[in-house]
């Protein structure tokens, strides 16, 4: 838990509800959080998602590894320290998203079991749907979409998740997307009928 | 400018467009930044507009010196070299905002040219419009809501700004708003105006 810095301010209640977001956006905003191993097909299925969103009228945003690193994270680099306060932000800014009322996509290796529980905890209405995209690290390696596993193997990386560092599999997420052939369109189905089942894709009254 | 740090990263493109977004929300996403002393009005100008603008039926959300103080910028003070990060992490989150389609409000004292001009540049697109809410600091002493100024006169607090920190008003701000003795919906309206004047509150073309 990060320490509270600043002492001289305030919490703000605006007049606007989440009812009231939910009810103009025609949704409730949740937080699809998918984590799996570098070239599991995390983004690819998020941004399937995310457009089959959008075809829907669903209003949706992806945060991913690619686009905060080059942004909010782009004075982090990959220590401890640097890849916990990378994981903290990250669920802070999606915390505001799903207060905004955005169905919230984030595909972020997130290894440890600890930063994604803190992710769900950060959720107090319990809108935290953690897929797992379990894709193994034989067929990850194989595809190697960024040369990365390569580079880890040579050395040039160091504390590369499934090489060097480790990945602790979710133990009780909200869906398991094996995703060793498949299509992306499918996983980003599969996550689809998860929210429309939830709930989550119209306006509802919870 | 921030160094970038992490190197083995590439950007993502979605296949969902600005325009897609524009679309679904029926508005174009901007940045309204509020800037101006503390107790100038800017927060109660912030929730006003954004009330306002849901009751149009718009896609409205509000990030202020409270709520991002309690979570993204909790692990930062009031040390120069904090307030220079705290304004780059909310930029760059409203860009993400932004970017998503919303129509973002932030509602910060952002005292420096300098930090409100990068914003500014962070909006490649345009959609920056900057607010100077510019009640004159007796009004501000004397309105003094949380007892700050009090505190910094006696000087239990430091750099407060417009005491013993400057604030350099905007040179050529979208809006000037007389907040002095004005009702905060007067003002949000003000704004309200204008952006339907530049187009934000409908999908337009551009």
């Amino acid at each position: 838990m990060t320490e509270q810095k600043a002492t001289n301010i305030t919490r703000h209640a605006g007049a606007i509800t989440r009812t009231d977001r939910s009810q103009l956006l025609g949704q409730r905003g949740c937080l699809v959080w998918l984590t799996g191993l570098s070239g599991s097909g995390k983004s690819t299925i998020a941004f399937e998602l995310e457009r089959l969103l959008i075809e829907r009228g669903r209003a949706a945003y992806v945060l991913d590894g690619d686009n905060i690193r080059h942004g909010l994270n782009s004075n982090l680099g990959f220590s401890d320290e640097d890849r916990a306060e990378n994981i903290r932000r990250i669920t802070e800014v999606a915390a505001l998203f799903v207060d905004a009322g955005l169905i919230t996509i984030t595909a972020f290796i997130s290894p440890f079991r600890a930063d994604r529980d803190q992710a769900r905890a950060k959720l107090a209405g319990g809108e935290f749907v953690e897929v797992w995209v379990s894709t193994s690290l034989e067929v990850c390696e194989q595809r190697d979409p960024k040369g990365l596993y390569k580079k880890a193997r040579a050395g040039e990386i160091a504390d590369f998740t499934g090489i060097d560092s480790p990945y602790e599999p979710p133990s009780n997420p909200e869906l398991t997307i094996a995703n060793e052939q498949g299509p992306p369109k499918e996983a980003a189905q599969q996550i689809l009928n998860l929210l429309e089942q939830r709930g989550y894709l119209n306006a509802g009254s919870a």
